[in-house]
């Protein structure tokens, strides 16, 4: 049956409307790797097989392409995340779907649901989604259409939680001009990468704080050609030598705006690098250190310390604000401006998935994990 | 002839204009507490006669009738403040005059000068005056006129640091509501006791912290006289217990707001009190040691964290700004709201004021302490 809607799909993307209808009547069986309990993924996680629920007047059938796997769902099966994830019944098992990041097609759609149609690419509206699987059927208001903007499928599953964190970052904590300096550590992480080359496309300039390591001027030299205009590594961090370069490279115009997902003494470091009134944004704790913050730099220097989640930011903020920043997003990957990121290829099978999120936990030495169906 | 201004000055209130025209002639000698080096307040401090600069056109002559002996004056004697104090030429000597908050009254006036007169009551506009002093001569807008509420001096002289912060505190960070909670540590500190009595004046609970002591419950008691809704000891901060409490207390309305001048462990546990969304105000770091922030508070409960000092407010802020608050504040205090805070006088005497100022250093056990001039 998956094949039959795959292929009307592909010849009546025009005519939702009827292909819903022929839906109705259809079933599709979906795969997902699920759990029913919090634990190790690979201990937890099994693939499962169950029918979607009929398509309604109000639902609609998508069918997934890629699906990233991210550190927060690996957390989430854990057990360990903020957000729990929706154990529900998919088939005949309280199952809860892993992975929340993805890029869908909608391959049916009920009579009265009219902001989607067939062909139309989507995400997922909310955190918590489950889109480790082949399909899903759920309301509309479950997925969020995707601007048609010409970039490619790896560059639309991954965008939701990486470059949107990215963008509203720069975007939302202070109002920087032309030319204004941002700081930020984790430079060679995924968000950062992508404030690398926003920045970068605003015309922002970026001091970006790196872990020292072997090869790190390769590493150095990899952030200069995305875009970044400074490299430095956490160590230097606290010298006479680097306060003086940094410095000499922002003059009088220290920076307003810092992001951190590091945490820890080099998190401080970073923070004593703000000029009076700045704002600095923590979004991670990869050292799973705490910041620790001396007052003077609180009460004296006036600099405020806030943090970001975007899957809190999607919830506060309309379909519309969200597409918004969707369509400025594609535009600078349609314009090489934000590149596709390192990636590689999980195939959708059992083991693989298994050992693929096992090593989630450790990181992505390789780039990003991404499932494609 | 200090003694001729000042009986004239009862005389002629009225008639500032010709007052100042004969005190163009005049000569005035002031006597200050002074420092021309940073260091120990009792081995840099020293009383210093001279006379005023000829009153001008746009200059004015006041008479100090009582100045507070704060931290922070202390601090900067000992060069370890961010604000300077302004090293001038009084008489033959570039010395630095001792002191930030007082209060005096304008005893002349040059004859463009037309905000202030003769018998007005006015503060410093802002930190860095020198209030340590029987007299001072300059630019009217180095004063900043009082309401005309009936006060104490006391009162009135203590009013620009500790009630003015906590003032703002409790209203520039969050929109609290009638009913809504805010919780402090320090909560028997000068500041602290202004947030909970203009805290209950305004309709708002709160809980405060206190450090655990010897006499603890009295302490207790003397805070609720006070008005504050709920007391509790930083050490019970941490407990399950505790936290039950609160909980009890606030239901589904947790503090948005969190005030803090400790820093270290206490200031952390009671960061976690705050509700999503909480707003943290770091105002003084009693403990000396930095305010240690997990990631979670800052990215999945969305509190931010904030610095105020009122001294920076004063200098980003309008006069008639200022003044509004004062008069808000000073009514407050004529309706028995906010009460005067216990002090013992100080003389104005070289050996007294040392040793007072070197006292300012560990604390004041006895209230706050004032120079009566």
């Amino acid at each position: 049956m998956g094949f039959l809607i795959r292929s009307l799909n592909k010849q009546q993307v025009s005519t939702g409307k009827w292909f819903a209808h022929r839906s109705y009547t259809s079933d599709v069986t979906a795969r997902a790797m699920v759990f029913s309990d919090y634990g190790q993924p690979s201990k937890v996680l099994k693939m499962h097989s169950y029918r979607l629920a009929p398509l309604t007047s109000n639902t609609v059938y998508v069918k997934f392409l890629a699906s990233p796997i991210n550190p927060a769902d690996v957390n989430m099966i854990q057990g360990a995340y903020p957000i729990k994830p929706t154990f529900q019944k998919l088939g005949d098992q309280e199952l809860a779907v892993g992975g929340n990041e993805g890029l869908a097609e909608v391959i049916a759609v009920g009579d009265d649901v009219n902001h989607l149609k067939v062909g139309d690419q989507v995400v997922m509206a909310k955190t918590g989604y489950g889109t480790w699987r082949t399909h899903a059927a759920g309301p509309a208001s479950d997925f969020q259409l995707l601007p048609k903007v010409d970039v490619s499928m790896i560059q639309k599953a991954t965008m939701t939680v990486n470059p949107c964190t990215a963008y509203r970052m720069l975007k939302d904590f202070v109002q920087l001009n032309q030319g204004d300096y941002v700081i930020q550590n984790g430079g060679n992480s995924a968000v950062g990468q992508a404030v690398i080359q926003i920045a970068k496309a605003w015309g922002l300039n970026t001091i970006n704080i790196i872990r020292n390591r072997p090869e790190i001027d390769q590493l150095k030299q990899e952030l200069k050609d995305l875009g970044a205009t400074h490299v430095v590594t956490d160590e230097e961090l606290g010298s006479f030598e680097t306060r003086k370069r940094i410095k000499g490279w922002v003059g009088d115009r220290p920076p307003l705006l810092g992001l951190n997902c590091v945490g820890g003494k080099y998190a401080t470091d970073m923070a004593r690098y703000l000029g009076v009134n700045g704002q600095y944004v923590t979004y991670g704790a990869m050292s799973k250190s705490p910041l620790s913050l001396p007052a003077s730099l609180l009460i004296f220097k006036n600099i405020s310390f806030h943090g970001f989640w975007v899957s809190k930011w999607a919830e506060l903020h309309k379909p519309e604000e969200r597409y918004a920043m969707f369509e400025d997003i594609m535009n600078l990957m349609s314009q090489g401006k934000l590149k596709e990121p390192k990636w590689t290829k999980v195939d959708f099978e059992d083991e693989i998935m298994k050992k693929s999120v096992d090593l989630g936990i450790s990181g992505f030495s390789s780039g990003k994990q991404v499932i494609v169906f």
